[in-house]
């Protein structure tokens, strides 16, 4: 396997343009978008169109789209669904296209548009978006999406989880900056407890506290899912990634 | 002892003004010049004024004061000292002030400068600094000052080991961000391997091809001093921590 440079970024605002351009990125909002992306996929829906506004959900809605999102975790007057995943796993989600914006994840896939190929990932499917970003044969940011333009724990858990996985991967072509060595470190120093952790975050508390409690027990679930939301012509679209038997 | 809650920022530009306003600080760049300032003033020098320019250095230079510092890693032309903190072991610096200028230390305390009370620390004097934090009885900011605006992991894992003495002697008080989190955790999976971790961290890497190996090992060692370089009336002096017997 070839070589291959991963930089880390810890919040949205720490990106620069020069980190996308011709590169495979992985956008992480493990509580909750890019979790909800892999699960609402795995319901069978057709497409995510991720927008910034609620004003542009509501533009962009046509005959049975399905909008949904979050203001404040929770969920926006007018709209179907909120940003909880466990809303995701509904049957009601297939072969629809839902319209979906949030607070940090969307605006984090916003910033990395530029990239060659553009993933959602989370702890879900931390070994399914390691394996797409080593077939792509790029180079590769994972943008931690954060909340309110501060690091958040889960976010860096969750890269610190796909580190790993490619460590298994192609470990000796790997270079990693020094955030990412950081999130390993963490990813291994909390492994076992990481339910725990993300509970105790301050995403995690908050969201506690709202009544979203089991949404972060579905957050907390390793490689739960062999897909990976990629997007194409500005939509999220599903990745089925095949692995040979027995390896997840 | 009352609640404090510790703030750990992973960047310069990310740290913003009511950050530091009434609180005490901690600046943390442990390769290498936090760690210098305090081998300068174990070695007796009588105060260290950091500035951020090599004109600014040269313009405040006055007789008997040794002007020292380092661009790209290196001794700045016409200067006595560089920013080895092997250097400044030596005993031709007892009694003299030293106006230091490095690339990203200097500039971290200038930002930090509108703290209530503002120490240099380093793994040297992590537990000096975290007493001392713990005494101001105000809320903590620890700045990791990277390099040119890039976390760098030695300034991580001297967060999470002064977060570590916080948690020793004040635990159950303790409110710290979730990057703060990160670093505690950081810092306890590599907890034996720190002097490998300065080693192959991108700034150790850069050092070490630089002739530097001895810094790196001189600024990983633990605990080392119990005084605490602090900011007065523009210059930093020395504060000596005295503690029970033995707990040192």
């Amino acid at each position: 396997m070839s070589d291959m440079r991963v930089k880390v970024i810890s919040v949205i605002p720490d990106a620069r343009p020069d980190d996308f351009i011709q590169k495979t990125a992985i956008v992480i909002d493990v509580l909750r978008a890019t979790s909800n992306m892999a699960v609402a996929l795995s319901s069978g829906c057709r497409s995510i169109l991720p927008v910034e506004t609620v004003h542009a959900a509501a533009g962009a809605k046509r005959q049975g789209d399905i909008l949904g999102g979050e203001r404040h975790c929770r969920k926006i007057p007018g709209f179907q669904m909120g940003n909880s995943p466990t809303e995701y796993l509904a049957p009601e989600v297939a072969g629809k296209r839902i319209i979906l914006t949030t607070t940090n994840g969307t605006r984090a896939l916003q910033k990395a548009r530029a990239s060659w190929l553009l993933m959602a990932g989370s702890l879900l499917n931390a070994k399914a978006c390691a394996r797409t970003a080593m077939e792509s044969g790029r180079d590769l940011t994972i943008l931690c999406a954060g909340t309110r333009d501060e690091f958040a724990l889960e976010d860096g858990i969750g890269a610190g989880l796909i580190l790993e996985e490619l460590m298994k991967l192609n470990g000796e072509h790997l270079t990693v900056n020094d955030f990412g060595k950081a999130m390993l470190e963490l990813f291994h120093s909390i492994d076992g407890r990481l339910e725990e952790n993300l509970l105790t975050s301050d995403s995690g508390v908050r969201l506690s506290k709202l009544g979203f409690g089991e949404d972060i027990r579905l957050c907390a679930q390793v490689n739960k899912y062999r897909l990976v939301p990629i997007l194409r012509n500005g939509e999220l679209v599903s990745h089925h990634v095949h692995e040979p038997e027995g390896s997840f």
